[in-house]
Order: structure tokens, then C-alpha cells, then sequence
């Protein structure tokens, strides 16, 4: 049997499927081009497996009534710069996009703002909401409690924590943005899994086991942790972002988290938090971006290990792969797009991605 | 020749003692005693190498003119919710005390507060700054650029980074607060260089060499790089805590970083950043508490691994061991005690804490 070949879609065409498909499931029209636009702006990243590869999953759990689809996102509580959104139990993508808008709204205003969010779910890559500050001259900070909890507090056996990720996003001048987004487990449990249906060992670092030893073999993945970076310093950073991110808002973290790959029934109350903040309340604008290139030019053309071609500052890969994926398309990988295919073949849309 | 023991001194003891150097070296007393103050409470916390274990380093760099002794803090730009305050070169303590009080009130008027500070000196540890919110129901968030450049940018092999901390605190009801206060490198120079000096080898993890490989002889830490947590990821994050705190304030960040162990001279002009926020903006503040407590005693009460005998939240031992030394004082190493007992005699004090 041959091995099938990945296909390379162009982004309009993919946010047009995941719109279609939506639109089929039964989401109004704007709110399923939001949530396709989002999805794929991830795709576009680089970061696959946080875009289109999420729709097979979010379309279960929409099925089984597991979201929302006519929700109320809307405001709580707010001041001048900051405010609680309360998502209804919306899709992730429709609360976050709803979050950022006002964040940046707030912050145009006032030079500022945080916004939590409450019964949310998964919204994709962290990097897709904290950039969109920068347009507006703005710094983004994005943090969230992961979906599942694949870790269990430092010392612990019970996993009660996620891969809690942060993201930061910097505008700079004729330079790329600086921009990071974290987990803070050394690896995703996404790659676990892969490694497992590769028949492949993970590397010393990525997992332990019950008893704190090294976990090498992913098949036994279920018999232990992930380990977050810098062992009980990345721990303690997991739990500030969850509780940033979930407590503060009332939402889930810890044992109440809800496993999405699961569980597609029970609200996810999933928390996430987004602060914008404009640069020209310290400078300038032009002097702070000037600023940016220098130093991250003189990072960039530092002196290199031997056999390392390029140092990268956080962002930049990502950058020029949405340049080159806007050109080229974006390709999806075999089993990704067999999902996709039959998912439409379902929903007897008149593209499935032939 | 008897190995001489370390001496334990009450806290106030030692706080009119750091004053009493400050003032002899010219210090206003205020300003001392703020200074001693700020270092005591690192002291208390356990965080050793960043409280009274500073002031002879400290004291070199005023005796040189590395400092500005009558210095006029002061807020250069601001608005409600933000503000760049320039520290004249003053005692780092000084410039973070004026910026973290200025945070909390503008935070208290406005729900928010993000303040920058530029020229400024090492502050000492960021979770006494972190934590400064706390008391007023608000979650402190502290960043600094470190003052020496011991990491090289990831693929490189140029000290263009520090160990650039951060450090958030979250207020709590009958439990602790939780606080974390990391570096974002896997060890601190200082460690590496006692394992110099007591004739130890370093673990694997903590150094690699100009070729990428461990270094594990502290002996050759010259050739070498400190490790970031996460390998990209801590540098990742490790270059945007230089920007958020250096390159956004016109603070030192990169190559121009002042090596504040070998310059006691040239102004450090080093970059920090405070966040202080409301509780209140998000939900009442008892309800926030009681979520925290069931969240922390989740946490700790979790499955144990074999052989751990607790389960530590992010600064729970820090807050016990500041009841602990309220209680019965604050050791001091021989060597520090040593030196702390010179600068005394130097500066003919009544006090060399004998």
C-alpha cells in the first residue's frame, strides 16, 4: 500500500472548509468564520496541532452537546481596564476573540487592560490571541489552564495539573515581533502520543514515573507525568498560570478539569486570561521598536556554536512560516486530512478537500 | 584551626546593623533603613544570597562611585495605570520600594498597575517586591534584567543573557500565599561558583560549553553557559523578561548589561518592572480566598511519590521559614560574617555584630 502523501491547501480554502463545517454543525454564519479564521491563523504559525487538526474534536463535542452554540458571551464584571467575560460555554475561539477585542479596546483607551474568561473552552494556539495586540502598537500577554492534566504536582503522583502555556508577544520595528508561547512541560502529551504510534522511545526528560524515574517508553505513558521545565520551577509557574488564568476568573483547575479528549459532554469552564498593554506608555513607539531591532540583531548575529546555522529569537520561525505558508498553502498531513474527509463526508458538504 | 560556625542574629538586629554601614557611607537615614529593610526581608525568606550577603558588593560599588547616594526618584511619564520612574542610580531598593508603593496605589484607585523603572541597581530578591501587593488583596507580578550576563542566546555562544527572573504572588486566605521567584536559568552563577569553591562537581543540566556539551567542572564555568529552564523555551522566556523589564523601560538589556561583579562604576542602569493588581476587579475577595485555600490544600494533600514527605505549593517553605526566623533569628554564614565584621571595623561602627 502506497503511503499517502500530505496535501497543501491554500489558507482561504481551509478557513473556508472549517467555516463550512461549522456552518453545518449549526453555527451561525459570523461566529463559524470567527472560530475557522482563529483555527487557521495557527495553522498558518506552524503550530499544527493546534489548528484544523483540533476540528475532528471540537465537532464531537459540539454532537454530543457539549458546547454551546447560540451562547451569550458577554461581560460580567468590568472597570476602565479590566473585566470579566463570562463565555456561555461557547466555542474557546468566539470567547477569546470576544476577550482580546475588548482587552485591546480597553488598553487603546486607558494604556491597559486584563481580561479573564470563565466557561470557555479549548481555543487553539495561545500565540494566535497574544499577537493580536501588537497591530495596535501593544504588548499581549495570553495564559490558560490546559484541557487535561497530564502532570502531577512536584512530588506528587495525582495529575491534577496540565501543560498550563504562557504566551508573550513584543512589537518591534523592521524586525519580526518577539513572540512566545510555552507550555510549561518540558514536552506536549501530543508527542507522546505520536511517539507511541511510531513505536518510538521519548528521550530522558520528557515523562517519569510514579516513582520519579525516567519514563522512556510511551507506550507506558499512562503509568506517569509529564515534567515541567526546570523541574519545580516550571511547576510553580504551571500553578500561577493556573491559577491566573482559572481561579481568578472561577474556573476550572486542578482535579475539576474537565479531560477534553474524554469527556465531550460536561462544560469545560475552561479559563484563559488576555492583558494588552500599549508600548507608548513608557516611549515612544518608534524609539521603543529602533530599540527592538538593535537588540534583537545583535542576538541574532552573535557569535554561533559551531553547526548551528542561525539563532532564532522566539517567534521568528513562526513568523516566516506564515509568510511562506500564505504563499505556498498550508500542507495537512495524511491522517489529518483523512479525519477532515470524512468529517465532511458526513456532513455532506459540497468541498471535502478532494 | 576550628571550623568557625555560623551565627544567628535577630532580624532587627541586623537590619539596624545594614542601616548603620548605609548611613556611615553616606546614605540619608531613611533611605538606609528602607535598604535594610528590603535586604532583611530576602534574609527572612531564606533567599540567602540575596539579602545581607549583598551589602559588602553593595558597599564597594558606593565606595567607588558607582552609585548615587542623594538621588532624586522620580516618575517620568504616567498615567492612571502605568508610569516609567527614573532611579537616579540609586540603592536598587530604593528605586523598586518608590515603583512597587506607586504600583499599589495607582492599583488601588484604578484596579491595575503596571510600573517600569529605568537606572536603577540590583534590588535584591524580586519576591520582596513581588509580595509588597499582597497585604493590599492584590496579585503582584515582578521582572528584572539580571546584572551580569552568564547565558548565552540559544545556538550562541555570547554572554548576552542573565539569569532574568520573575516572580508573581497571589494573595491566599488561611493558606499561604502562593509566590513564586524563579530564574529562568536551570542554576544560578553563584551555586556554580561554590561548588567552585568547595571542590564539587556540578550535575549535567546546569552548564554546557561553547560546543553545546555538559560542563559539569565549575572550575571551567569561564568556558561555559549557564542552562535556561526548558532549554528554548526558559530562553525564550528569558529574552522577553528583558524586554518587558529592560528594553521597554530604556534600561540596560543584551551586550550593554554592566557586569555589576567586576564594574563597580559605570552606572548599571538596570531595568524593572512591577504589576499590582485587585482581586476585586474579578470576583469578591472572600470568594477568591476560599478557591485559593481549596485549590492549595488540593494540591498538598494530593497522592504523594514515594519517599516525599510534603508537597511545597510556590512559596510555602519561603513562608514558613519567615515565621520560623522572625521566631529565632537569621543565620549568617562564617565567610559573610567575616566580611560583614570587616566593613564594620572599617567604617568604625559601635555594632560588628561580635
Amino acid at each position: 500500500m502506497a503511503e499517502k502523501k500530505e496535501r497543501v491547501y491554500p489558507a482561504k480554502r481551509l478557513e473556508q472548509f472549517v467555516a463550512s463545517v461549522l456552518v453545518a454543525l449549526g453555527l451561525p454564519e459570523t461566529d463559524a468564520k470567527t472560530c475557522a479564521t482563529r483555527m487557521i491563523e495557527a495553522d498558518l504559525r506552524g503550530v499544527d496541532t493546534h489548528g484544523i487538526f483540533r476540528l475532528p474534536p471540537y465537532c464531537q463535542r459540539i454532537r454530543m452537546k457539549g458546547m454551546n452554540l447560540h451562547p451569550k458571551v458577554h461581560t460580567v464584571r468590568e472597570n476602565a481596564v479590566t473585566a470579566l467575560v463570562d463565555g456561555d460555554n461557547a466555542m474557546g475561539h468566539l470567547v477569546m476573540t470576544y476577550a482580546t477585542q475588548l482587552a485591546i479596546r480597553k488598553a487603546s483607551e486607558s494604556g491597559l487592560a486584563w481580561v479573564g474568561t470563565r466557561n470557555g473552552n479549548h481555543a487553539g494556539a495561545g500565540a494566535v490571541y497574544s499577537t493580536m495586540p501588537l497591530a495596535h502598537d501593544m504588548i499581549g500577554m495570553y495564559m490558560t489552564v490546559a484541557n487535561a492534566n497530564h502532570m502531577a504536582p512536584w512530588g506528587g503522583v495525582e495529575l491534577l495539573l496540565g501543560t498550563n502555556p504562557i504566551s508573550f508577544a513584543i512589537p518591534a520595528g523592521k524586525e519580526p515581533p518577539v513572540v512566545l508561547d510555552i507550555a510549561t512541560t518540558v514536552s506536549s502529551y501530543g508527542k507522546v502520543k505520536l511517539a507511541a504510534k511510531k513505536g518510538e522511545s521519548i528521550p530522558v526528560g520528557w515523562m517519569i514515573d510514579r516513582r520519579g524515574k525516567p519514563l522512556t517508553d510511551p507506550k507506558r505513558s499512562a503509568e506517569g507525568f509529564l515534567v515541567p521545565i526546570g523541574d519545580y520551577k516550571g511547576y510553580g509557574l504551571n500553578v500561577v498560570i493556573g491559577m491566573l488564568s482559572g481561579v481568578l476568573n472561577g474556573a476550572t483547575f486542578g482535579r475539576n478539569v474537565v479531560d477534553f479528549n474524554k469527556d465531550f459532554v460536561t462544560p469545560n469552564n475552561s479559563g484563559h486570561m488576555i492583558f494588552a498593554m500599549r508600548v507608548d506608555n513608557f516611549q515612544p513607539v518608534d524609539t521603543f521598536k529602533r530599540e527592538m531591532d538593535r537588540v534583537i540583531r545583535e542576538i541574532r548575529e552573535s557569535e554561533r556554536m559551531e553547526g548551528v546555522d542561525r539563532i532564532w529569537l522566539p517567534g521568528e520561525i513562526e513568523y516566516s512560516r506564515v509568510k511562506e505558508r500564505l504563499e505556498k498553502g498550508i500542507p495537512i498531513a495524511p491522517a489529518v486530512l483523512e479525519e477532515l474527509q470524512k468529517l465532511a463526508a458526513e456532513l455532506k458538504l459540497s468541498d471535502r478537500l478532494d
